[in-house]
Order: C-alpha cells, then structure tokens, then sequence
C-alpha cells in the first residue's frame, strides 16, 4: 500500500492502516515523512498524557485501567509505551495485556510498544510521530507510558500535554529518580500501591520536594494523587486532575505556548539529523571520514580547512538564494 | 595585527603573539580560524598531558611542581587550565601562580587560564585549539588541567595523549566522581596528599575498581602514584610513569591511533557545528523560526516538509556536484 492510500485509510478509521503507518514511522521505513507530514493538518484534537516511572511502579496496570475507564466514558483511546531499553516492539504480544487487564475487548482501545530497535532518528521523534498517527486517526485520548527516569524517558514525555510521575510507595530509589529531573516535569505524582504500608510517607516527602521547586505564581501546581491500580482505586480522581489540567492549558493558553515550543523542538531536530545526513554524504563523495583524517595527519590540510571544504557547497547555495 | 603577522610571530617564538592567539581562539575572534589552520602543519611534537581532579585535590600545586620539574630538565612547558564553571579567564592573575608556586621566573613555563565564558564552540574544541597554538610554538611539554568530573572535563582531557587523575585520601565523593565515567580515561592515577591519614585505603580501593575495570590484554595498565605535591614528593616519579606511557604510544602505534580518532571527532564537531550555523542562516532568511512554528500551527505545512524545505538548497548543492 502506498502511503496516499494507507493515509486515507488511517483517516477512515481503518485500524490496521493505522498500525502500518505507526510500523513505518517506527523503522523510519521509505515513505514514512510523507504519511506524517499528510497526518499533520489532521492533528490537534486528542488530549496527550505521559505517564513515566521505574519498573515495578504500576505503570501498565494503571495504563490499563485508564484506559477501560475512558472508555467507559465513550471515549477512544490511543496507548503508546516506549521502553527505550527493550529490543521488542510491535502490538502483537503486549496488544493482549489491555484485553486481559480489563473488560475492554474492541479495537477503541489501541495499544502499541516501541523500543529503541529502529529509531535510529531518536526515540522521542518518533514517539510525537506515532502520537500524530493516533490523533490523525482520531482517537480521543492518548497515553505515552515510559519506563524509568533517563533523559530519554525525558524527553518522551514531553511530547504530552500533560505528565503523570508513578511513585511506588516508599522507595528510596525513586525518590532519587524523582531528583534526576523528573520532579520538574510532572503535572500530576501518583503515589500508586497506595493499600502498601509507607504511603503516607512518600506523599509526605513528595509534597515537601514539591514545595521545594522553583515555579511561577501562574505555574500549574503539581497535585499528588494516591491510587490502587490494581482495584481501580483513585483513578476516578487522576482522571479528573487530567482533566483539570488540561482544562488548565486552555484557559491560561500555556497548550498554545507548549504546542508551540515543541513544534520549535521538533523542527530543530529534524534540521539537525538531517543537516547531518548531507553533511555525511558529502563526506562521503570526498572520500569518506578516514581519508580526510589522513590528510591530516599528513598536514596537506587541517580540521578547519576540512569544515570549510566539505561545507562550501552548501554555503554557496546560502549566498546563491541571497 | 593581522593573522598571518600574529602567525610569523608565534612560530617566530614571540609570547606576546602565542598569549594574543590563544586570546583569538578562546573568544572565537575574528580570524581565529585561520589562525589554526595556518598553525596545524607545525604541531605535532609536544607530549599532552590532562590532569584532572575535583576541587581540592591539590591539582594547581601538582602542576606548578611538574612544570618546575621540566624546566629543570630544560624543557619548554605551556599550561592551560580550564574551569568550565567559572566565568573568568586570562593569564595575568593566575599567570602568577606559576611563578609564586615555584622558582621558575622565566616564560618558558607559560600559564593560561580558559573558561567557558567566550567558548561558544565548545570548550573542548577550544582547549585543543589553544593546545595546537602551544605545540606550534614549541613548547615541548603541555599540562591541560580541569576540575571536576562532568563529561565537559571528560571532553577536555581526552585532547591529552596522557590523562593522569588526582585522589584525595579517602575521599568518598571522590570515589563517586571516579564511577562517573573518569576510571575509564585515567592512564595514570594520583593520590595526591598522601602523607594525610587514609592515603593507603584509598591506594587499595583504586587499585580494586581499576582490577574491575574492562581492559585488553595489550591496553595500558593503569599506574598508581602517590605525591606529596607541597613538598614535591613523588612528582619524579609521576614523570617517569608519563614518559613510560608515552613511549607505550609510540611504540604500539597507539598514539597513530589517538591521534586519527581525535581528528575525526574534532572535524565532526566542526562540521556539525559550521552546519548548523548554516542552517540557522537559512532559517533566519525563510522569516525565523518563530514564522516557521506558526505556519506549522495553522496546519499550513508540518514539521517534516518545513525540514525538507529549509534544506533544499543544500540537497540541490550536493546534487549539482555529483
């Protein structure tokens, strides 16, 4: 299927178009920047969570009942969750964990892992890129899970609109996670396992760290929710901090700003990853990198008159559209 | 002055035209680039060496003892020391140290501080820059000197064809600092003040993290050398373990080998940098990036056609040249 088509039939509803385009983005396969620059004029209606913690804190049970209680609400959901740590991708296997986990059986529950396998072009590109995917194909709802507390994990969330940090109940590793950086970009901390002894603890802690963070008078202040994925306790109220946060993002217009700040983001990485790509192959056409090195090192010339060389023609072409 | 004069005088021997070189170099100054290039073909005869070691370590008095040990031997030092948190530079304050430190009253030792205040480029790229000014100028040894531990230290020291790394006695942070990714680039090993308590525990505790450490059978093995740098004790010895470590490059080929590696990242670094200033140009010339997010905003075009957009000139001047 070419990509004119299999973009039409995503916009159609057709969900197996829709897990082939998310395929190609994720293996940056031929034709994949067309389906999602054709994808973008049809983006911007779906509400974007992130949701990140350590292994062990709940995440997919949580995801999960999520999920069954946005639809019990008529709402379609989209789940995206990248272990940038794993080999393994693809929908087939961990497709199955949203049936068992809940009474959700229909396809309105879209459920998609990807890996750092084939993404060469960096995790979080291609993560907005399967989100575009989602909201394009109109899902109402969707939801990035990511393990742990790197700046990969980092930089995936922020592709949401809003960020939920999972917080099992008194662990001291994640109290340090929560140090390296993900303190600053949670919207909302859920302290999940909540029914284990220590809870009250770390939504002690939790709050004291909070207080401690620098922010804005009109910044959003983060709230803490405790909840019980496992019986569904307390998701009734994460959703309804989602929804005031989102609420939130359109009245103060911080979505415009985020939306904006992250297209900004978007841009500059392409530019720099594909930059790249040509400066390479005109590296290559000069002989490729080892050749250079040994004029070098022979002194016929020197980094610098290396840059200047292999970047000329682009310069030219710079000064030839002045 | 006009580079190539600036050049003449340098190689000519004249220290007032190396400290106005490695002024131009530091604050990328006009013409700075030429600078370097016109310096490339005379490196190449100096031994590099990186000391690095948190604050407190007793890095600058080690240094000022090396240097003083050299002059003894009759040969000509040059030292850079760089601190990227601090925001001053220049020679004339600590150009004193030198000469307060040690009886060396001549400029053969010449001292030069950098920071990361005018080093847009990358610090790393400027150290190893005003390291070619040095070399070109004929000083036979050169010390680059670094606090720390983060990778900016880490990027600088490995300009060095010999890293040593200073210890405190029985310093636990110290210990931290090595785990984060300096036990991997230490050729040799300090413990510094070892006449204070606790000098002998951390000599074992290195030599058990560098047993750990994963290594070739033909990699150098890491020494271990304790100096008293106030007094001098152990400095004749260090000597020695850096003289040992440099015939070891020459006589493996391994100093080929750093030296093509180093040349390769240094021209990558550039081309990197250099394109993405193009870019920026290009950026700037289509209406800024602020013009381009809203165009992206409005669903007028996405991300993905923007990129290719911006480059087309670029792709169109690899073309033309096949």
């Amino acid at each position: 299927m070419a990509p004119p088509e299999l973009v039409a039939d995503l916009l159609d509803g057709k969900h197996r178009a829709l897990a082939r385009a998310i395929t190609k983005i994720e293996n940056r396969s031929e034709g994949y920047r067309d389906i999602v620059a054709a994808l973008h004029e049809h983006t911007g209606h779906a509400d974007v969570v992130g949701i990140t913690g350590s292994p062990g804190a709940g995440k997919s049970t949580l995801v999960d009942k999520l999920a069954a209680e946005y639809r019990e609400r008529g709402l379609t959901v989209g789940i995206i969750a990248v272990d940038p740590s794993s080999p393994f991708s693809g929908g087939a296997v961990l497709g199955d964990r949203i049936r068992m986990g809940s009474n959700v059986g229909d396809m309105d529950v879209f459920f998609r892992s990807m890996s750092a396998r084939g993404t060469l072009g960096g995790l979080s590109t291609a993560t907005s890129d399967a989100v575009k995917a989602l909201d394009a194909f109109g899902k109402d709802k969707i939801l990035i899970e990511t393990v742990g507390a790197g700046q990969n994990e980092v930089d995936i969330v922020k592709t949401a609109d809003t960020v939920a940090v999972l917080v099992p109940p008194s662990s001291g590793d994640d109290v340090q996670m929560l140090k390296a950086g993900i303190l600053e970009i949670g919207d909302v901390f859920v302290v999940n396992k909540a029914d284990l002894a220590g809870s009250d603890k770390t939504v002690q802690e939790l709050r004291g760290m909070l207080e401690m963070r620098e922010r804005d008078p009109d910044d959003w202040e983060a709230d803490i929710v405790e909840t019980v994925a496992n019986t569904g306790e307390g998701v009734e109220e994460l959703l309804s901090v989602f929804d005031a946060h989102a609420d939130w993002l359109d009245r103060t217009g911080k979505r415009d700003e985020l939306e904006r700040k992250r297209y900004a983001e978007e841009i500059r990485t392409l530019l720099r990853n594909d930059a790249g790509a040509l400066v390479e192959d005109e590296v290559e056409r000069r002989g490729g990198m080892d050749d250079l090195v040994e004029r070098v090192v022979r002194r016929e010339t020197d980094p610098y008159s290396v840059a200047d060389d292999v970047l000329e023609p682009f310069r030219d072409a710079v000064r030839h559209n002045d």
